[in-house]
């Protein structure tokens, strides 16, 4: 779909920041005979923090794949005290879907999954309803219904937790599944599960955001994708978009147009967290372009 | 600047629903050879409640402008039972600003009137501070510096409706006027003045919104027009718009894209209110077309 | 999906515009029982064509569905000299859908009906090429691969046609289906072919429109739904899209954001046309809210 | 307005794409006790061409500014081959707006540079007309008439350089100044240069956009701002923007919300051109974030 990629390499890195940092990541792939492709960097200048990503081909890179971490660290991490990821152009993610009853981003997931738009396994589907199975099954993905009680949540929690273990899960996204996920469940997933919430937010957490939207009376309606924390819709926002309303739209009306917003965000932040494009610092998101 | 109109009259009309109000009123203008050239109409299903703008031409209407009214209420208001509201276009409503500090708003304010752009007369300027006189002066208008403390608020707020009385003031527009009104500035004014809120409401109501903004790590930010009612930032929205921002923007540029909005916002929600396209119902607004 | 839906009939209508239209029209419905739920209407100022949208609940319409045709044409048609089309709510569009190699217009179609958020049948899908099959196949919809080259061109047409004849087909979307239609193909389905055309027309008519577009270094891109004519890529539009874009976007990230467009687009198109808001005249369309 | 900002210097770099370069710049800085506080950088791989922008405090920088220029062409520009410019933070650009008839950008070019939002001198105004003089004398600024015919175009032109020699312009800006330029008067001036064209280019090129919008009947209409080349309508974009339109707007209705499209998207234009934040390259621009 995409045209085929060269072989790369990318550095996702946070640190306090310093004078030098940029100039030495730069020489550590240049003097390796790296070829740079990509290259990004912010700094928070209130909380001076350094963030960077950088990706570079790998064809005539002098060390090879498996030594870039140690020798990076080493050479480095240590000296500037970095957090930092390190990632390869051929890795393929594994992602879990999560839904309840709602098909539309599901469908949109499947496929950009099928169509080879997106370069991601997705092993499995885990609702709490057996609604949407067919379509699992028309794209050829297990789908596994796991009902959810206020008494059974922790144990059917392990369940899912199995399963994603037994499939080496990645990430989670989930698409409008409307079940609040325990701090346990989140914990060991942090910065690693992908929700779409129905609103602009902080406007209109919680339930039913398109009743309160067309009860306040807005011009515009939103959808927000963002990592899932403790606090309910307070994560880290990756992707937010809007589509304008009127007095004539019914509540059904921005339900058919929140629709549209809310597969296109969503598919929008599972891009740029597969891309690795995003970092997270104190409840906001680094989103590199 | 927008040629020249036609002299023609408009009705802004809402009562019950009830079947045969659109053939009764437009009857009404077609018997008395009135040619309409604007219709537009809603109907708030869920209360029941019908709303109409209509514009015709009054060059061969046979009722002379001067009675409409009596002949309107007579024949057609009476019978379902309707709240109307009856203009002329040749009407030139007269608008007060109010203003704290901040002068994009007001610039593009008078820019509009100054340029003939809007068909408005703006006797005059008031503000808590003197900060903004010398705009007020190039472009010619009378400025009352009016300070207010939480002790003088009431009596400041008497000069305020003194003033505005003197000079016939049709509508107030608070052009970033950092003062909450008080209830008994608001009630005679109702659905009277218009505010400017820097943020995409509900979402950074009060005080120091893109700093919020900046704090959530939102994507994008807003503006947002409305009626001012008792309760602060909590009145009917005539209009919104939003604007994208990254990680990058730091607060300073939150604002400074933000002034482009509000005044943009803010004109609209004028430009609709003198051209008497909005209607208000259970602190929502209809904005005709 | 949407909820259930009271039993009402459509009228379409243009005409030269007259007075006592709107209010002969409202009577008819008001004076037999009918209960309007939604009215919309236009007036071609410079034309003097008048175009309304009426729907009306049936519930206790005193005239029998079958009988409102007859008795709308002799009664006021006949009058005001009407183009005009009457639809019940309960018909089900049949709609053909034309692909070659891309497949992300599809997926969304299909995906569309398949979960019933649109009341639409698709008895088949045509294409130049067998490359989407699989895709017609996970859905359980017929898929006809028909190869055209300039010598085949009208013969394979001729067995398009029939394929549609024999199913009864309404309308005919071409989504991203890369062969332009002969003037015979297009002329019995006219106002029926819907087309997306990659770009925001009229920049960028013609082939490799994302290419053009980055040689020109636009900052925003857009995507064209509209009704096929003769003139290629010069129907009247029905609906258009943005997306921004910067100097960091190749060509490939043009067609990635194009591609969300261009089905998000597509789909409002699709949905203005089955939902009968939808009129042409002088190659502009009049789309009812 | 914008708060104080530290004295700092950037630099604009192009040069063909060798590896080292990001760490041969930032350690120039760096060395010499410098603290980036921006730093963007783009490669058109196509091209094998590298742009950079790069901004660092003065405060502790060991080299004096004064001697900046000198020392970075011998140790670096000269090494790389390097197209760059040297800019401080202190720099005042003086700018002359050209204007016809039509009064909304230049309202808005003259409220900004007026309410000190914009760090800009501009010392004049010229005009093929005298309509717009009031406008100048208000905020106090000169204002020369000067008027064009075909015979007359190179002759006015020579005296329209000869003030804005006098006076040491840095950039023009046109702000709907309808006359087109020739080549002699644009050489001199090229990429500072700025146009507002009032269609989303390349469509609508030329004269009466508006009007052919309408005539298109096009959804979405926009506005383009760009550095004025030989060829008119074809210099490289700045920026664009675009608003919804319907069947309902009339010409006229394209034109009042053209306006605000027109004066914002040719402001953030000038914002970008003046904050050093835009680089040229094969008619294409780099706007660095």
């Amino acid at each position: 779909m995409e045209g085929r990629q060269p072989y790369s390499a990318t550095l996702l890195i946070y640190c306090e920041d310093k004078r030098g940092i940029i100039a030495a990541v730069t020489d550590f792939v240049n003097e390796n005979s790296g070829n740079i492709i990509y290259l990004d960097q912010y700094v928070d200048a209130e909380d001076k923090v350094f963030y960077m990503r950088v990706e570079w081909e790998l064809e005539n890179f002098v060390i090879s794949p498996d030594k870039i971490d140690t020798i990076f660290k080493e050479s480095l991490a240590k000296r500037f005290n970095m957090n930092y990821s390190l990632h390869f152009s051929d890795e393929k993610l594994r992602m879990a879907v999560f839904v309840s009853k709602l098909p539309h981003c599901l469908y949109d997931i499947l496929s950009r999954s099928h169509s080879g738009e997106w370069p991601l396994e997705i092993p499995l589907i885990i609702s709490n309803h057996d609604t949407l199975r067919h379509i699992a099954e028309i794209f050829g993905i297990e789908y596994f219904h796991i009902p959810i009680t206020p008494e059974t949540k922790r144990e059917q929690e392990e369940k899912q937790i199995q399963l994603m273990e037994e499939r080496n899960i990645d990430f989670i996204v989930l698409a409008r599944y409307m079940q609040i996920l325990t701090d346990e469940f989140i914990k060991p997933y942090s910065e690693r599960i992908i929700n779409i919430h129905h609103s602009f937010l902080p406007a209109f957490a919680g339930a039913k955001p398109y009743h309160a939207a067309h009860e306040r009376g807005v011009k515009i309606i939103g959808a927000t994708s963002h990592y899932v924390t403790a606090d309910l819709d307070e994560g880290p926002i990756i992707e937010q978009d809007v589509a304008r309303v009127t007095h004539n739209d019914t509540v059904k009306d921005l339900i058919r147009k929140g629709r549209d917003l809310e597969k296109i965000v969503l598919s929008r932040a599972i891009l740029s967290h597969f891309k690795r494009k995003t970092l997270v610092h104190k409840n906001r998101t680094i989103i590199f372009n």
